[in-house]
């Protein structure tokens, strides 16, 4: 099993393949695709067809280009690449499975079908032996799945985490900076096209725990059911949290992260005070960061643009191009370490903040650490269950903030239990 | 020209080879890679051979696995891959071309020779058909080639900046937080194996710009000189200038830069003072950080760990993981846009320190800013051009700092000539 040993010269320009695309999808990333393909020349890959839902909107290219009918993309037998860029989960997986039957290859960036299936797509992608990539999923711009794929064993990675979503980052940035209200930031994110049609899968943490999802296979080789992850969004961010920030010097930041303990693997989605030492307190506005702990590259930071038009196109233009070269996803760590789980069994440092009628007491902490009242509202900060934490975050008018730098320790079984009564 | 359309399975464990490499160095980066290796069992690869020069070291493996003869490793048939890890550019160059010939792949992270010898580099890589990586010659582990190799079209980079040295950064990280001697932090810096066995390559910015000139080429696709690049150290850099930025609040980082502007490239390295705002600033100790300016993804920021065994033989180790299925750099901007040419007509805005006997008056700046003399110093201010300010850096006691966010300005052809009388 040696390198060949005959000496062909490397040519670049007849390896490739010239792709033809089949585009679902002509919204904000569509476009910004169609554009970055349109001034990207060195790639070869053009869009023969774009599928679109609506008859009657106005559209920038040729009436000829687009049709209604998603079969005459999924069964023209001149197109190679599926690009699948639709707002509508469940639409989407059709697709992707009907693509990958007829033997054409899929790029996709939707993050919540991605999440929801991702076991499935990987069984699919063995079955007919054609690639799904979908690095415009997480992170926008920041070639993080690509990286990921580097590490081999699963051994290597220690954790990931890091600013996940755009539009919660913009408002949290603006609220902080401007002191704008919370409101106007939001629609100002909507306006600039980084909030999705829903804000409520942003705000409350859902967007950046698809991505959470998505990026803890790559990152651990396991598969992870989105409803198993906790997402703690920022939507009950108090002023008070926002005044004890700003006393403490702090900024807030909607927080995914996933670690690997022993045989366990742990990831939530929640907002953090984060000190302005650490990495990821610089990463404003509509920015994406992602920070990996690796064994033997220690800490690698990347940071890019998670969101707009032109950046998620030229993440998805980026698989478009790999697919010349016949890149996949090896999910190398899948095959690796079968004992490893997921579990929410952690006890997590937390600022809590609530109304003084809500029924959360010092001895609901495993660990206190102080707490206090003012204009209505009590504060109590110490170590509690990732669980119990979770089941406040839906209680009206709670506000959940994890502590900087919080320790964040495992659980042990017998904890879980009576963790599980006390909830 | 469409993709199969055969379903074959995705199989990643029989796709891959199973690689024999033949070692050359057994040095800081070739221990690193050694244990990386070792406890990185996914990767299909083993150390056939490892060729060192002393004969009387002792070293940590079975002596069986030694030889002192080059011809040993480079004529086996049992070996694909020469993984070259010396300090002699000479050397290593004949061994890369030797290795290519005899149809190995080659990987290496010695950046002074593939500066030296990139375009001849690129040329047996045509000629012979192996390929050569080296993503661990720029920035250790960051994965920077792989990742501008993503950008197909040399319009699609408006430039790359970035700290590229760790010890040279670690040295001033020390010398700000810590309040250390020069001398005592490079003494440090060298104990940590962070600083090269020559620290001058370091402190006078030649190793930071070794590692530009092949960025640059993986950049906008040209090949440019070592030479012919302007490298300013830290070495001349004053107490004076170090009471400046503390009292501005200002850092320094040794940065390296390079740019397009029409159809010219700049680069250089030179120290610059660095506001607190600027991504670069937070980036300490021996942490490397490359800042990618593109068209689509607009900034990325990549920072990690420059220096030290494990960081580059990680790097090494994702060159021959890579190799397991084929990958080769592509050089894909070098077949476009040919006119593009590099120089050093800039006009840059920079601090300059200097004794009172020193000829250098307010009439050699473009434009000047500012001055001020005390305890025997003086301090200007201004616009001037880069070649002179090379010149300048090379009297005794001439400190050169740029500004923070120094204007850097083309200068047309005509002030070329001028600028050449000046110096």
């Amino acid at each position: 099993m040696s390198l060949e040993k005959n000496n062909t010269p490397i040519n670049n320009h007849t390896k490739h393949r010239h792709l033809k695309l089949g585009l679902f999808g002509f919204g904000c990333v569509g476009q910004g695709l169609y554009h970055v393909l349109d001034e990207t020349p060195g790639i070869k890959a053009e869009i023969k067809r774009i599928c679109v839902k609506h008859r009657n909107k106005t559209r920038p290219l040729p009436a000829s280009l687009f049709t209604f009918n998603a079969t005459e993309i999924l069964t023209d037998p001149d197109i190679d690449v599926v690009v699948e860029l639709i707002d509508d989960a469940d639409a989407a997986f059709e697709i992707v499975k009907t693509a990958l039957r007829n033997g054409k290859a899929v790029v996709t960036a939707n993050k919540k079908m991605l999440a929801e299936h991702l076991e499935e797509i990987y069984q699919l992608q063995q079955q007919y032996g054609k690639p799904v990539l979908y690095e415009g999923s997480v992170c926008g711009s920041i070639p993080i799945l690509r990286n990921l794929e580097e590490y081999y064993d699963n051994d290597l990675l220690a954790g990931i985490e890091g600013i996940f979503n755009g539009s919660t980052n913009y408002i949290l940035t603006k609220v902080f900076e401007e002191k704008t209200s919370y409101a106007d930031a939001l629609k100002k994110a909507q306006e600039l096209g980084f909030a999705e049609s829903d804000p409520s899968l942003d705000v409350q943490g859902f967007d950046a725990k698809f991505k959470l999802v998505i990026a803890i296979t790559h990152t651990f080789g396991v598969f992870v059911k989105p409803e198993d992850v906790i997402n703690i969004g920022i939507d009950r961010i108090s002023d008070l949290d926002l005044k004890f920030a700003r006393d403490n010097r702090y900024a807030i930041k909607l927080i995914a992260r996933a670690f690997k303990i022993e045989n366990r693997v742990f990831g939530f989605v929640a907002p953090q005070f984060v000190e302005s030492a650490h990495p990821l307190y610089a990463v404003r506005n509509e920015y994406n960061a992602v920070q990996v702990q690796s064994a033997f590259a220690e800490q690698q930071l990347f940071v890019g643009k998670g969101a707009g038009s032109y950046p998620t196109g030229s993440a998805v233009l980026s698989d478009i191009s790999a697919l010349t070269y016949d890149y996949q996803y090896e999910y190398k760590k899948l095959h690796q370490l079968h004992d490893l789980s997921f579990s929410n069994r952690l006890t997590v440092e937390a600022f809590v903040s609530f109304d003084q009628s809500t029924k959360i007491s010092i001895s609901d902490f495993e660990q206190f650490e102080s707490g206090y009242a003012s204009h209505g509202k009590q504060y109590m900060v110490g170590k509690v269950g990732l669980e119990k934490l979770n089941a406040w975050s839906k209680l009206e008018g709670v506000g959940i903030i994890l502590a900087p730098n919080a320790t964040l320790v495992p659980q042990t079984e017998t904890v879980k239990t009576k963790q599980t009564i006390l909830v």
